[in-house]
């Protein structure tokens, strides 16, 4: 009897589980120095232009550009000085024609003035005159009002990865707080007779719980919130009671769904009683990663993830990030980081499912390489020696030594 | 009379800089949970072997390995069951030749086992009997203890980014907490006096405070703490007390240096009277960001940032972000993500300097592009409109549309 009736391929597996979770992010407000790498939760728009006022952009002097006309070094213009621009003040003079102002580089033109003419192509003939040796057009060297953003602008839409200078932008706009999506709760759980704490000394045939840090993490790198809820008997009372609390306490659960059979059979059991409509997918055509159970209970994503480490991972990456974002209301999250690389080794996959192979990136001779981090799938290390993923697509049985590849980085 | 009389280029100004820098990571004690993205301070090695014990890596039963030689689906093999391999429980049985135990994943091999057998090739004849249909060899299904990690073996080196799946290896170690190195204290200082902080309203010719904000996260991600000192007046005098107060509070100082040659000047005697060595370089062959003042006052690292923001951001990318990597002792910071693109427009260029173009990402018909975004480099909006840089290199007067260029993503 196989375990598996059905294996979906793994995007949609994904399409199929995110369009049952119920997405409603929900507001939290934010001191704009701490917004980074949150996500907005409405659009943002402008309450009025940026910049607020016509500013030059050069250090240099306020014209009227009709005055510099055929200036050049051979035939400059002489301008009269009025005066000159402060930083931070309405200038207190009016540009008269013939008339020029001294002005640094964000300042507000002067009334009359519509040019600007850098300090390079001027001289000071006197002090209270300035040669122009170049003509300037009108708007040259000048910002106007709104040419950066207009007032009611959309400046970032609902669903916004905040990056370094989109907090900049915001600090520009008055925008502070911030209101951001609220991080989901995500509740993890590990199951295991044998599992213990990292804290505790393992006795002989015991292992330190490792899968609730690696997949806790991955869920604060996708923007939610890990509420590790500890390690569960293989029960199934233990198991649904505890998975029952933490998704009453959650916006979200995953469940590392153990490594054995007969664990995963009480996972799923557990699983579909949570709520409906219940697992949606039951196997994942990826290698490793098969035994994945995505479900949705009531709106809410739950996840069972294989116990093994770096098929947690790998489906991790694959599932539990993705659900995030949904909750998150996360439209365009960034992209992530990828190497090219030549793959060193041969590689051999079965076609009808995506094959994951873990990679280390090595230098030689001023290429780049991506060898293959062999051993087995249980071992805990094998991310931790690699650098990033190589799939190998279910239409191919296998990448041979020397082709180009697009390394995952991790 | 030339504002920079010597234009370097930006590697060769970092290398220059960095050398400098006094770099002598603290350590510091943090939750293994909460240690994601943090750099490990001395190197880490393992107190015990990984597995601990010898597990078996299938559901199935453990067996000799000699006792299985030549069974196949029609010469099975019988061997006698002997009991079941509890989770997390030292067997309490040992094997002799013909016996076999039940055993899951993860579990711990009897004594006098040396393989496992599938289950998948298994027959369940009567209840103290397993029929075997494939033969396996010796330490087949099996993780030997110590596999995946020896014992006293070094997992991690210092300085090492950790990233989930180290969280998950250190947490199978039992390395809780983790020593990290502590956060640099990066003291960012605005100045101008047309510059009001986000919160308060501008008058006509002041605007507002983007620069700390967007400097400050890009001092987050790169792993430092931010430390806002406000804005301080254009005067020699008032930049001087803040920044000595400043850098003695941190462990290195970004000033942004104005836009503004007069604003520059003073920054650069300012610096200057801060430490020794003192400004190292001023002015870098980059577009933008070519005012840029790097210097080092007794071994702490302080830059001088452009005050247009896209100048501050490319400039700050090229100088903040590895200064700040060196004093965590940062030896292989993650890759960035990039993107190949087509370029949508000719980009034309200077040589013998770097230009950094902000582009937009889009896809059209199946290809992805990269837009330039164009505007004028005091705004501030470009970047936040942008997905990216497209450098066009020194030794090139431009790119032509329809070249792939690889963008560097924001």
């Amino acid at each position: 009897m196989p375990e598996f009736f059905q294996l979906l391929p793994p995007d949609q597996a994904r399409t199929k589980f995110l369009a049952e979770i119920r997405a409603s992010p929900q507001p939290e407000t934010v001191p704009l120095a701490e917004a980074l790498d949150r996500v907005t939760f409405a659009p943002v728009c402008a309450t009025a232009p940026l910049p607020p006022f016509t500013r030059s952009t050069m250090d240099g002097y306020a014209v009227r550009a009709q005055d510099t006309f055929g200036a050049s070094s051979s035939l400059p213009m002489y301008l009269t000085l009025a005066g000159e621009v402060l930083m931070g003040q309405v200038p207190d003079l009016e540009l008269r024609p013939g008339q020029a102002a001294l002005i640094h580089t964000g300042g507000m033109l002067p009334r009359g003035a519509d040019a600007v003419v850098q300090i390079e192509v001027t001289q000071k003939s006197r002090d209270d005159e300035v040669e122009v040796l170049k003509a300037v057009g009108r708007g040259e060297n000048v910002l106007q009002a709104g040419d950066d953003v207009k007032a009611g602008e959309e400046v970032l839409p609902a669903g916004h990865w905040l990056r370094p200078q989109d907090l900049g932008g915001l600090a520009s706009l008055g925008v502070t707080p911030v209101t951001v999506a609220r991080r989901p709760r995500v509740a993890v759980l590990a199951t295991g007779d044998e599992v213990i704490p990292p804290e505790a000394e393992p006795r002989l045939g015991q292992v330190r719980d490792a899968n609730s840090y690696s997949v806790g993490a991955l869920v604060a790198q996708a923007g939610g919130v890990a509420l590790l809820g500890g390690i569960i008997p293989d029960s199934f009372e233990a198991l649904k009671a505890a998975a029952v609390s933490a998704l009453k306490a959650a916006d979200m659960l995953v469940l590392m769904a153990g490594s054995s059979v007969s664990v995963r059979d009480i996972t799923l059991d557990v699983v579909n009683e949570l709520g409906r409509p219940g697992v949606l997918v039951h196997g994942v055509a990826i290698k490793p990663g098969k035994p994945t159970i995505l479900a949705v209970a009531d709106g809410k994503p739950v996840i069972g993830l294989p116990g093994n480490p770096v098929s947690a991972m790998v489906s991790g990456g694959l599932f539990v990030t993705p659900a995030i974002h949904r909750l998150l209301g996360f439209t365009h999250p960034p992209r992530a980081a990828t190497a090219r690389a030549t793959l060193s080794h041969n590689l051999e996959s079965q076609t009808g499912r995506d094959d994951f192979v873990p990679v280390r990136l090595v230098s030689r001779d001023g290429a780049l390489y991506a060898e293959p981090v062999f051993g087995k799938s249980n071992q805990i290390f094998i991310l931790v020696r690699g650098d990033g993923l190589v799939l190998v697509p279910r239409d191919a049985n296998g990448l041979s030594a020397g082709a180009e590849v697009e390394v995952g980085l991790f």
